[in-house]
């Protein structure tokens, strides 16, 4: 490929603990190539462009799991890494009610670029990341941390936190039983599940590995600044510390 | 990582045909770096080393179905491509009655070198391929091409033509059932299935992306020469046509 390659960043990269955490929707950014797509300002800083909060509370995470992070370099709107290039969400050309014009009918040749210079480069280091734990024997846990707008098509979301998974629901469940001592209110599969298409990410590199997973999605106006982000961090790391123990143990009397 | 790395090798890289054929254990060779791994020359010829007349095949597959090939340049007891890192069989220990001395207790850091200099750089490529025919929309269709010895501990093996499938059996079926007309004595999931963890190409770049998917493997004296791959890949390439045709027309059915 002879343009630009958008690597992912990661942080804390000499961490050994199990947890690989991952937050594609985690940058508003439009590299200077794709211009603003045609949209507003307003739109740029918009849930349609990123999952506002989710980096802070990602961050918040992975120190106190002890966990890398892996994140994104460019807005869901140019390619959002947790779908498939032949999904129409990948490069969408619509989200909620908001037209993308610098995505109307792309030509393959341009989805192809996107392809290979966002998809490709952020799944390729995730998964170097992910089998290069598996080769250390560290056996990792892929943990993706997400948020959602509080109303979507003016219908209002009344759940808090959803909790999220791909073929291995152990985890997800775990974690759904141990969210109970938050005050948070909290769902399995929702505000969405695998069947919308949207663990992607889990099944590229949890799925095949058989590797515990779970995808953390959020309601943005609870980790609307960083103090909040901070805050739901130190609530949600012991929540998954506990979960990864549960199916421990339950390995373990299997 | 800071040590050499082997890539695949391709094949028909521009042909446009909706198959990727993939040969995972095409090559007997041991990279300098790994000596002889303490094997005789025969036991290096030794279809533990590699799946002997599968490159042939996989080959002639490729030229007469217009499809790209990818082909491993490695022997699989330096690293076997179809394995996570994970398994014991990736860099294995002993194969059949064989023990393989290079590989006695390696080190996790020699189990990372492998990974990052076979494993990552050949799924990397073929993830590349994949991902860009994706975007391309040629509707991509995974075949990988193996061998299997007659003889396995001792039991002679009756089976000639094993269909293989990871979860979506579509193809598989139709495989089996467009075979009847070869000869060969032909079985589904023989002989071994996706539960004995042989389907890992498949998994990792099939599955993930919902493609229609079936591992070949053929038992290796009916392909022990130039001449018998040539009409093995004339009397299966129609095969895999029918194949695929057939899943076609049921997709449109359904």
């Amino acid at each position: 490929m002879d343009h630009e390659a958008f690597a992912p960043i990661i942080e804390n990269a000499t961490s050994v603990g199990r947890v690989i955490v991952v937050c594609e929707h985690a940058s508003n950014v439009i590299p200077s190539a794709w211009g603003d797509l045609g949209l507003t300002e307003a739109q740029q800083v918009a849930h349609i462009a990123w999952d506002p909060g989710a980096l802070g509370l990602a961050r918040g995470l992975a120190t106190r799991l002890g966990a890398v992070l892996v994140h994104a370099p460019v807005s869901r709107l140019v390619y959002d890494l947790n779908r498939p290039p032949n999904r129409a969400g990948a490069m969408t050309e619509k989200s909620e009610s908001h037209h993308i014009p610098g995505n109307a009918a792309l030509s393959v040749a341009e989805r192809l670029r996107r392809t290979q210079s966002i998809y490709l480069p952020f799944h390729t280091v995730l998964h170097g990341l992910v089998a290069g734990r598996i080769a250390l024997r560290l056996a990792p846990v892929i943990v993706t941390v997400h948020s959602f707008t509080p109303v979507y098509f003016g219908q209002p979301r009344t759940v808090e936190f959803g909790v999220i998974h791909d073929a291995d629901p152990r985890l997800a469940h775990a974690v759904v039983a141990a969210a109970q001592g938050t005050g948070l209110r909290t769902e399995l599969n929702a505000p969405y599940s695998a069947a919308d298409g949207v663990t992607h990410t889990l099944a590229l590199h949890a799925t095949p590995y058989g590797l515990p997973h779970v995808m953390l999605e959020i309601r943005n106006d609870l980790i609307a600044d960083a103090a909040k982000q901070d805050a739901m961090a130190a609530l949600l790391a012991p929540v998954i510390n506990m979960g990864i123990e549960e199916i421990q143990k339950q390995a373990k009397a299997g």
